[in-house]
């Protein structure tokens, strides 16, 4: 399990900025993208204050912050754009719920980017991402370099789609919508593992088989924490009568609503599927001995008895009589046929073999 | 399980009408049923522009589309219809979870037609059906040829029924309640293969039971996961208060509801009872290894000591007086019975035998 | 499981009248009790058209209809009393969860009458019951011959307790309080199967046994089918705002809802116990298996070490020195000895004996 | 399982009075605590007419009676107090889930009151106990001699604590406050047992722990079902509005209703614990098993190849050269000691010894 | 488990002020910390009266109680802030599930302060810490020395963040923030040890296992009892529309209402990964087991049939006619031979080796 040093934290005042989480990158760097239907400039950005100078900008201003060590940098940022404290402690903090604030002058968006990592076993590598929608400005924040947003930044050049004529709510939507269409891909990656697993199950499954349903467990224990919180999010969104979300992106966030349900729903299905595969599992290693038992007692049950009479005949008494007779070997050996088919034939009634 | 591709959709732009799923017809057909109490004309259509050509007729007009895969067709459909470009989306997205839109210009519902195939298990093929539903037109998209419509066709046709004398939204319930109605069919298939898997639990189990409850397991998922939706879906349209659901439909939409209830009842209560088979399959398969592991135990505690003390006159020591004496044999003879007796006393004392 | 052959009904439009059941009697019969405080009538009747002639009499009448096959029969009635075609075919279809009806003309009430098959497994037969509960008459549809109601009847004839008094709504309620009634009849047969096979699982559990507790979860499964939406169906006549329901009757509807709470927590209780003995059932399967194991390898363990001392010495080398010592066999015999209670002294260590 | 006989009561109109229970005493007997701030009267009763007689006097009758058999008396009380019949059913059954009624005249409430009884293995016996709270007058109906209210006789006679300032409905809550506080005793008394077992898990299990948590399960079920409609009880007199229950009142229920909830809480808490321990027992069981048949394992693995080598060398050919040789002997021995050295290594690398 | 010695309350009247747990401290001391954004005092006090006496003082006074068997000094206190009896019982029974009670002169809150305790296993130290939120003072109760709060005690004195310009609510919410905060603690101590109960499953697993999956699901149990209740609290808080809570702390409220969302999906999270963690170890077992019996299975099966071959010659028949041919002995070592390689063979083929 990723231990989060949340403990460090621990006896500070809230709202105190704390960075908890990994240090991802060297320098945290800052982009903007602003854009009206009718410009665009795209740039990075050198200083905090450059990002809070085009705050007030009536162009779309995108401003996008990645690293999250830089407290300095987020403090600044912070006090431009007129972020609570208790919202700024929980951009820091990358140990955090999906989750939503609907604040005056903006909303705060917490989610989960989830991407597969394919190694010897499948694993999902989450990072944390914080949106911060104003009027006519977003933040987002990440914890590293490489993210899902490039269609977007596409999107927004070629002045594809809805993008350019829309304002940061819309944005927000679509790059949460980015994250959660790679929810899917990350969902059909699982479904392949899950196939793998079963595949393995009903062929040849060995010690590792129940550790590797384990894993998934945990994996889409992961995905639920992650995709769960959504779910309420977006309701929230939807019920919210700010004027930050405007009405033409409530049918977008009701398909997005619609995608998480599919997504949570899916989930649950591969809970239960794998819960299923252990009890097969089980149910086979259980088979499996009971059938290696099974040979073993055929071939004691027949040949203990036999050898107890072949030891009986090879002991060295002075007075046995039988050993003296000439139809003693090929009558003992008659006894021993005899027995032995006895038993073969009583497995037999029984259905052993 | 059936893979889905629908990451080659990410990244897209929301609304971006992507055929996701199998292409299962070579050319999208279109066919037409208009009808007025009076009238009927049933045809085939050559094109979209056909189509959207009978949308602003007077007449109910039942516009089938078979194949989802010709973006372009659906595009067409989509403008001339006035379709959202999401809802769009949605119908060539074949992994899509049963939902209802309630739009202001028509009803969106999306639902799974469900065929059990009967092959060496027990498989259900399900296929996406969406409905769009105006003020007197009636869309249908299908994946592929053969459905299950024909007995409404026919009521049509014969002018049987209310289905002549009211409006789309009826049509659209009579299409609904066939595929809901099919949904039984398929639980009596259910219900026959788990009293198959009973019968054998309870006869001669093999390594295959297991599997084949776990498969029944998916495919009850699967089930569920196709008529849960549908519950709230019903739900929703009997709370909707736009003028495309007409009163009289009401009453239908009640019984219709009354069924999934009663579909979605039964598949938990065989999920139960397929949990209680593997339970019971866990524990004969435990009984019958204790079966076979109480013979061997038997055979072998009573036949070791045996073979022992023949073991022990068997060695080839000199001065073993007991050897030269007259009555040895007949002696040790003796004692093998005695231990023989006395263990199968004890067994008897205990119960095994 | 009993097969419903819904199948049959697939296709036809809603409101099909079809009869889904067995044919349980040869021909339907129907049966007249009308009263008034002052005078009672008891008379079977020919024809619908005589049920029909009584439904508009002022005194209480009630029509029980035994045998659902005759759909003519049905028909009739339903176009007597004004029976909504959905509702007809509800009552001819006999696989109907529980349900009530709220018309403008009458209620329609679906229930379960179950009754105990003491046979070599204890069995549960279900009989659906449906209820027209009108102004001034009440319909009842049974499928077969024999019902629990001769105590309302005889309550009816001998004017006992509030019955000729009130309206067919009290009727109904009774009828339905005698159904609930028997439910906790069923329920003591259920504790007493239970107890049995608790008895049996501390006794001498045998391979039956997980399937007799398999057999009653299954008819506890359906028991809980027939109880669930009794509780539903009694609140939805608690707030029922129409006339058909006098408010004198309400305070029963709450005692029967009351009655339905505890037979639902007590199936619910009964479910807990069994999956409890099935628990116990396994761990004394794998406790017994364990003692088992434990004699096999005491006995295998002391004595295959000295068979195997008593092989050595029987090896017919000729230079084997110890043979030719007088004291050789002793020897050898305090030498097993020591093994033997060495082994038994290990085991008595680690509490194995 | 206790049975309970309801079934004597099928067929029976609603509001029959039938005793249901076993009779606990020989007879019936009714006493009285009369009291105001200023007055006490305590003596019994000898009639039913007697415990009328104080109805409507202005101070605080609290009647009790003891023994449900005498339905004479129980009507008598009934016609005397105004109860509904439904209620004086209830109150005779005591086979009744806690419940609550809200009447006009006077709360109708239904409780259990636990104890436990150590015996061989710990048992709770479940003792009905019926109020009915009127304005001025308090009727409790309890089944046996032998209760746990003296404590608020004490506190009544010796005016202490609010009892005597305060009317019937605070002295019902006194009553039940004692009850519930009992449960906490009933828990620990379970907390005690379920030590006791996890003690004996983690010493030394037999078969009997897996029947002894199986006890304790269907005690804690028992103690369940007794406590869970408590909560929706208090909720619903805290909600109601009637006089009967006073304002100052509703404080203390708001406190027992604390309780309830902690009382519940610890229930399930005890079941997930014993779930938790029955699953420590199976794995232990299995874990023990393994142990043994290892042991076996390594026995007859080193033993069975190297006394079919003796068998070899014990065999009687004539032409046997290896018999003749002068080094045969020790060279078998090595061979032996080799193979039994190269097992026992491996064992060792395998890490089974 | 922690016996609560509640029974010795049992029968007293409600609202008597017990001690209920563990004396943990020799004397109850009492301390103050009282402050107005200009001014501070921090001293102990010696009696209950000089803590009474701060009560009604513009400025905010946090009066710290440790210690809570000195029932006669809560009496004291209770009677000088007009504590409820019932509340002050609360107090001092220390087995209370967390609770709110909205009171009109005060708040009132019971909380559970968890301590990791690094023992042989993990262990929680679970204290009892109570909150009395009036208008301008705080009373804590604890039951021991030594608490989280030094954290905010340093804030007050050196006057950082809010917590000097805001009243008791605030700084009751950030010693409640300070016992959240330390659940985070406490949950990456739980991390750590399923990790390391994981790595002890996948590595070398022993019969302690189940048992320190067993306390870990208990300390979770505990942990939930001690979290759930918190959620429904601080909601309460929020919703509630006294002056207590002043409409700047909700913010933080809601901050803290997430925290403990987080922390009870980290605990459910958490217990499932457990139940996962067992399935894996029971499977392990059972593979394990199963391994160990193929290892005798073909050992036994190899040669208890070559024993018995060469039991046959060593018979001491006189008339053996194959023990006089030359070519005997070599002939059997040869069939010897076939036999174990044939049956080595037949391993093969059936995947055993």
């Amino acid at each position: 399990m990723k231990h989060r040093h949340r403990a460090r934290k621990t006896g500070l005042p809230p709202g105190t900025l704390v960075h908890i989480g990994d240090r991802m990158v060297e320098h945290a760097n800052l982009s903007l993208i602003d854009y009206t239907p009718d410009s665009l400039v795209i740039k990075p950005l050198s200083s905090a204050a450059e990002a809070v100078a085009v705050k007030d900008t009536p162009s779309v201003s995108w401003i996008n912050i990645t690293g999250l060590h830089d407290t300095a940098l987020l403090e600044e940022i912070g006090r431009g754009f007129e972020i609570h404290p208790l919202v700024l402690e929980d951009i820091g903090n990358t140990d955090q719920r999906p989750k939503l604030d609907l604040g005056e002058r903006h909303l705060f968006i917490v989610a989960k980017m989830l991407k597969v990592i394919q190694g010897e076993v499948l694993t999902l590598d989450s990072e944390q991402v914080s949106f911060i929608v104003g009027p006519d400005y977003l933040l987002t924040f990440q914890e590293k370099e490489g993210d899902l947003f490039d269609p977007v930044r596409e999107r927004i050049r070629q002045s594809q789609g809805r993008l350019r004529k829309t304002g940061p709510d819309y944005l927000a939507y679509a790059l949460l919508d980015l994250m959660v269409d790679n929810y899917f891909v990350v969902l059909e990656a699982l479904a392949e593992e899950i196939d793998a697993i079963e595949d393995q199950i009903l062929g040849r499954p060995d010690a590792k088989t129940s550790q590797r349903i384990h894993h998934m467990k945990r994996t889409l224990l992961l995905m639920r924490k992650s995709t769960w919180p959504l779910r309420e999010m977006i309701t929230s969104l939807l019920r919210d009568e700010s004027t930050l979300v405007k009405p033409g992106t409530h049918l977008f966030l009701r398909d997005l609503y619609d995608h998480t349900i599919h997504i949570f729903d899916t989930i649950e299905t591969y809970r239960d599927m794998l819960s299923g595969l252990l009890e097969v599992q089980l149910s086979n290693i259980n088979n499996r001995m009971s059938e290696v038992i099974k040979v073993l007692t055929i071939i004691a049950t027949i040949f203990i008895p036999l050898t107890f009479v072949a030891g009986v005949y090879g002991m060295n008494f002075e007075y046995m009589p039988e050993l003296a007779w000439a139809w003693g070997y090929p009558t003992v050996l008659l006894l021993m046929f005899g027995i032995g088919g006895g038993m073969l034939l009583w497995f037999r009634i029984k259905k052993w073999i």
